[in-house]
């Protein structure tokens, strides 16, 4: 009897907390997935591939796609609009798949909301933030200011940590990425309400 | 990096759906547990042994104990009394252990009420209706009487399947097990709120 049909993993964290390193070492462990791609106004930077780091689109089409309810989560972001779009998710879902999003703390609020039944969440740092300071600044592809930035941002999110389901210290690659292997195959056997419903109904009716 | 203690894991569903058979089935698999036993004050059946099955205790014991605040919860279920004493459990959380609970719908609203932070929680049943009056009758431990008033209970209870975090159907033994297994151990990632807060006090300081 199979009641699963996809599920959704949210990741969060400050830039700089190993979130893309993790996916990529786990991505193959874990089963079929999806991995979400925002759409954001911001202009493209240097190195970045239009959908595939984001899907990049004018203020005027985002804006139509919010009147015409097409986003799951969006918000404004230093004057930028980012928001993730409904259909692909719906459709990766439909499919039976994982669906990974790396969002910030307000986009997993938006998404909790929505889809919780089948949603896990996972808040992903560094072990101290010295040692995320440390990272942000050898990685050396940001400005000072945007690192600032960063910071401050990090500083804010992980008073929100316990909103999440899980935490994550990203102190060893190796340990952090079986942790979170394991909740990944877990996030999976979530069922949608619907499903649980339907289950219910048909299971007296026998 | 280790904020982990114990955890706990919640196992609810009719009686008949094959909880204890899962149970044995995967203790091997999922490192170290302790299984929470009840205390109660219902008479001691055939076959069963105290200490292992329940703790079978006097009705004046148990009043003592509840007025000591020494049940995690506890309920009165056809005139008896049954209960969850606290101090194995704070033990076996303190010794890193997952702790399994079998225990009602009833009984898992008291758990995740106090212990929400570190409590993942699974329903299990049959596949069917039918399916479990077919256990009930073929296991013949239960005269017609108990039997139908499992079967009520079942009815009831399947409704609430919605308030846990993961449904199993014990369709066939060992897929269900696979799927109890990948739950139980992403269960033992869940970190005390107590223990973030601490994180989060000093990551900001470090």
């Amino acid at each position: 009897m199979n009641l699963r049909s996809g599920a959704i993993l949210v990741l969060s964290g400050p830039s700089g907390a190993g979130k893309s390193s993790l996916i990529s070492k786990i991505t193959d462990q874990i089963g079929p997935t999806y991995f979400s791609i925002s759409t954001t106004t911001r202009p493209m930077r240097e190195g970045e591939v239009d959908g595939v780091h984001y899907h990049f689109v004018s203020i005027e089409e985002f804006k139509r796609e919010i009147d015409q309810e097409m986003f799951l989560e969006y918000a404004v972001v230093h004057g930028n609009y980012y928001g993730t779009s409904l259909s692909p998710v719906k459709q990766a879902l439909k499919e039976g798949k994982l669906v990974i999003f790396d969002i910030d703390v307000q986009g997993h609020d938006a998404v909790k909301n929505r889809l919780s039944d089948i949603t896990t969440s996972v808040f992903i740092t560094t072990p101290t933030l010295e040692e995320l300071k440390h990272r942000l600044h050898n990685r050396s592809t940001d400005s000072d200011e945007v690192i600032a930035g960063r910071i401050d941002m990090a500083k804010r999110e992980v008073q929100r940590i316990s909103e999440y389901d899980f935490l994550v210290v990203n102190d060893k690659l190796e340990a952090a990425a079986d942790i979170l292997v394991l909740i990944a195959k877990a996030a999976r056997m979530k069922i949608p309400t619907l499903q649980i419903n339907e289950f219910v109904q048909s299971w007296e009716a026998s």
